[in-house]
């Protein structure tokens, strides 16, 4: 429990920022050496690396280094837990609307028995 | 663009944390005071109103204030953004998947056109 809890806290800080998932991006599409990863942003090298880091300790990146070359790959699986845990939230807010939905009917029901005519509910706003 | 990418920022913070999962998993089950919010965590007031902000910077809380009463409501709907930007990895891990899948596949079909007998293939360990 204590694992899946940090493994969610590093997941969700390692996604909180735009250049590590613009880097999360670029490895979907390939291996990328820390250099390569670096190259599209203002950023120093040293910067680069405290993201891809973050990367590392989230477990979203492999590292392999062979002489001077350190070559990062995506590795998406810690991604999961993170997906499990908003899907629950998903899942609340589906059975929220979905409550909602029974209820306005319900509404509508008992007008209707009451009052012999009525003005047509307008369609519910989709969020 | 911005506005998503802000969004994911402050959501996924907000989700990098025990103390705020926690807090939205007790909100889930229905409104609560910044009290009773509060109460469950070895905090002070002042700490529990951090990360009570973080939540409402993200969207996640909507706030509604009676006199002294600070009383707190669950909104799940930022995190669609947050699971949508998941999802797409996931995606791309289950892609991967499949590849290996055909590859290995393939790999059977090479074997077994060359080699009349052979030992079958221990089952993919399940990831």
């Amino acid at each position: 429990m204590v694992d899946t809890c940090e493994r969610l806290d590093t997941v969700f800080r390692a996604l909180a920022d735009p250049t590590r998932r613009a880097m999360l991006r670029d490895l979907a599409a390939g291996p990328r050496t820390v250099g390569e990863l670096a190259a599209p942003f203002d950023i120093s090298l040293a910067g680069a690396s405290k993201h891809i880091q973050m990367l590392e300790r989230a477990g979203l990146i492999q590292r392999k280094v062979q002489g001077r070359v350190h070559t990062c790959r995506l590795d998406a699986r810690p991604l999961h837990a993170g997906a499990e845990w908003i899907r629950h939230y998903e899942r609340f807010w589906n059975r929220k609307l979905d409550a909602l939905e029974t209820l306005l009917e319900a509404e509508d029901g008992g007008k209707s028995a009451t009052k012999s005519a009525r003005k047509p509910r307008s369609p519910r706003r989709k969020s």
